[in-house]
């Protein structure tokens, strides 16, 4: 056994330095330690291939930056339509606001904020959106699957981003509720309009991510807030010997039984993730989780 | 100001005699209590247009029937394709079976059982599913929606279930993340196979759902542990005057910014949830809280 | 492997066949039907002494009424000052008010109300209890023990209540932080006021709990919210071959690794729980889980 | 409105920088920038009385060198008998250790090692406390008041910890619910044996808590897990015009009512907070935040 060690945050400390000493401490402390060297050997690990699962609005919140470098460590990329909207929001020109989370909400829906806990957005931002859609539409329509839509869009964007960066560097987006999102939203738009069908196949996208899954010589997962994209990820990791290295930041409870909330561990059971695979959970907002743990790798 | 009453559990109490004392305390209590009280009214209005949104795997845990229940006072469906998924294992004869959540998951591995907190499912109902949609393709590969999909499967189950109810009582039925789901898995299967292509276009259901938020004179809201169910009704409540009527029943926190936990109250700001609406949040794991509620309502 | 089984709410259902039911249910719906079995055996047993141990403003929120009928099944009772104190207020003639978790404090300040999350409290109440303590100083300041002293005020207490019933029935009540509370404040009162001085040992009701626990033949224990009311029993039961029977309620994450949010079985380490004990943890907020349990046992 | 800023994590990057780049940032990480921002303001407000109040085993997890630094800045301490307990044991020489939360709780007991999470303690370590407390008994039970005894403890404690430097450098330290503690079974163990009685009353240290909060000009407080140490802060802060900044870390729920998960605003309608004050309140595994937040004011 080795003693838990006592941290000592000192003038100047790196911040590589201050994870570094939350792995010998206990609680969740040791837990952000443990997820910087988890992440560190998945990185490191030639024959990994690394997926990469983030719910919730994380762009609103200010991890755009963590989420592209992320990305340049990443075989494949699943998130939700909610963070590829505000993601293209702000490639549009527009931004996030610090806002309060105890602010009046009829008083912001009166001034045209839209609220995200304590983030706030102007309503007015759905204008730049369709613009965007109108003027791009007949790119769109052309587009057979949601990767192919997204990395369209990415390509399309005027300014830097996590979609552009997608198309860029070629990483596969997966995002199978993306009609559930302002995206979703702008595409109904002008179906509804007439400006012609779209035909998207709402299977398309799964033979990819099961192959490469399937594929894969070692698998790698980092998990944000569960949802949907953790899901989808477990379930191609089903056609594999499961996940070798596992990361999973979520706040929400096991008791009631939902994946988001599920320990690493359960995937066991499902041989989603391999028996003697290197994982651990942390319990904390990803706002504060992944900048530690992204800094802890960046000695 | 109304005092608090001190709840008296007699024997052979009513649970609505329970769930209505509830509502005359402090803290929680009282939350189910109102949810009670609000769930009576959003039924009983003739105007009101019900959108139950379900996230989680409420059947494996035993929550089918109250969904059932749930479903003869709704007319729009939201769910995720797992809880799909677990309604059609179990309508083609296969069951969910009582589990401890401190198993250990290689041995469960080992002999075939996935677990899903504390349920236990064999993982050889897939076998049946196999067998259902190898069957069925050629039906399901002609559907144009996934409402369609999904009618077509709750026509062509054996035995009554959620799939079934929503088919025979033509409730709308709304799946974006489909994909996501053992439905999905098997889909993909037979597409694999080469049994033929399907063409289920990603942004079909929109329309419907948004129009019937549109056109609905009332609106009340049941949303059960967040997800893509409570985004994808909450984005088409933005085309209405907002909600009228909403119960939300969660346990994940609102601080983390995610959809799932935020307060029904966020919504005033962008317009889903109106501000003169009646409506409660309540923290409690669904498998306690919405049977409680259901009680409350059945006088 | 038992199946899960659906629970069917029906019209005029008993609380108790409500909770057997959801017994047979999984996730947080199958540890309420646990919880009631286990108590139900607990209170059966008559070897069993059975520890209380109630954190929470549990009073102001409506459960006084559970806690007394608990207590007849209880032979040993610890709880906070802080419900204690609005155990007095009550006893006193003052109520707890129905209110406004999302009321605005400062106005609230303006209006002579605490709130304590959704309860209101006329701030008032303090001008009766100086007049209580006023009156019976001379009393309190002779007792020597906690124990002893809240006897006294139970005794002395012109209505119903908790500490009348412990005094009236003799029920070992321990408060070890009674200085942290309404009642704490009127002892100081009195005392900087030159009334005279106490003389209380801190440690004088140590001996008494520890012996219940020791000379028990069977010990089983009841635990909402945690606190110092959990950690005090627990700390007792060391001195024993362990609890054998054990129910705890709280809504606590584990991950911080404090006493309150600590599952039962980690006792089994350090020998306060037997490790062949039935218990079960409750994940749901006590004011919805502890009638719903005694409910169950109302058969 | 002042923009979300995105984070760069970038190499060689110091702790404080991340912190400062968190403040503008939204969700939880702005809190983290926000409660350093306080932290600054209220230890160099040259009026403002500190008061500190740290409740869960942070000992045990390696926050002990956080505690002492806080504790440099702090005028008022306020804790856990366990706290204080387990700084006892690792100045008189033993450790805690680094564990695995998932480890078999029987095998741990037979092992002799009792588990808090993941931290592990070799119960070996009480006969250490017991040969301290038989030997040094005769002065403790000369102690008149907690605060006495805790200060008599830390002089005779042969290594350095909390304990030692609240007695050396004269910080009030108080500590309510001692006897819930392996420091009150060391003096409830010599009573037993005949080695005399204490004299320490339980209301004598609210005098001087209740003096420095009435007659500081300006009031600052840190709750880390809320607890004993929080409500005891709290209600001496009733006498002055309430906290005037003020972090609180805490991962539990507002809405089971409870003092420990109650937001620090709910203080304004008692009064215990200023409604002027700059307070935040942090949703965080103390392990975590506080490094952080220290580390945003070591600049």
């Amino acid at each position: 056994m080795e003693p838990v060690k006592h941290i000592k945050v000192k003038k100047d400390m790196k911040a590589s330095e201050l994870v570094e000493n939350m792995g010998e401490m206990g609680f969740g402390a040791n837990k952000i330690g443990r997820a910087a060297k988890i992440m560190d050997k998945m990185f490191d690990d030639k024959k990994c291939t690394v997926f990469l699962g983030i719910a919730g609005a994380m762009v609103p919140a200010g991890m755009k930056n963590i989420i592209l470098d992320l990305l340049d460590n990443s075989n494949v990329f699943v998130t939700t339509g909610a963070n590829l909207t505000h993601d293209l929001i702000e490639s549009l020109g527009e931004n996030h606001y610090k806002g309060d989370d105890s602010a009046d909400d009829s008083s912001l829906n009166k001034e045209g904020i839209d609220r995200i806990y304590n983030v706030f957005m102007k309503n007015s931002v759905y204008e730049k959106l369709e613009d965007f859609f109108e003027k791009n539409f007949s790119k769109f329509k052309e587009c057979k699957s949601i990767k192919e839509l997204l990395w369209k869009i990415g390509e399309l964007c005027p300014k830097e981003g996590i979609l552009k960066k997608c198309y860029e560097k070629k990483i596969p987006i997966f995002c199978p509720g993306i009609a559930d999102s302002g995206i979703g939203l702008m595409m109904w738009g002008r179906i509804i309009e007439g400006k012609g069908k779209t035909n998207i196949d709402v299977f398309e996208d799964m033979k990819e991510i099961i192959d490469i899954a399937w594929t894969a010589k070692k698998r790698g997962i980092i998990y944000v807030g569960g949802g949907l994209p953790k899901n989808f990820i477990q379930q191609s990791l089903q056609f594999s010997k499961g996940a070798d290295y596992g990361i999973q930041i979520t706040t929400d409870r096991t008791e009631p039984g939902g994946s988001s909330g599920a320990p690493l561990k359960e995937g066991i059971s499902w041989g989603k993730m391999n028996k003697d695979a290197e994982f651990v959970d942390v319990f904390c907002d990803a706002t504060i989780a992944l900048p530690l743990i992204f800094a802890g790798i960046k000695k």
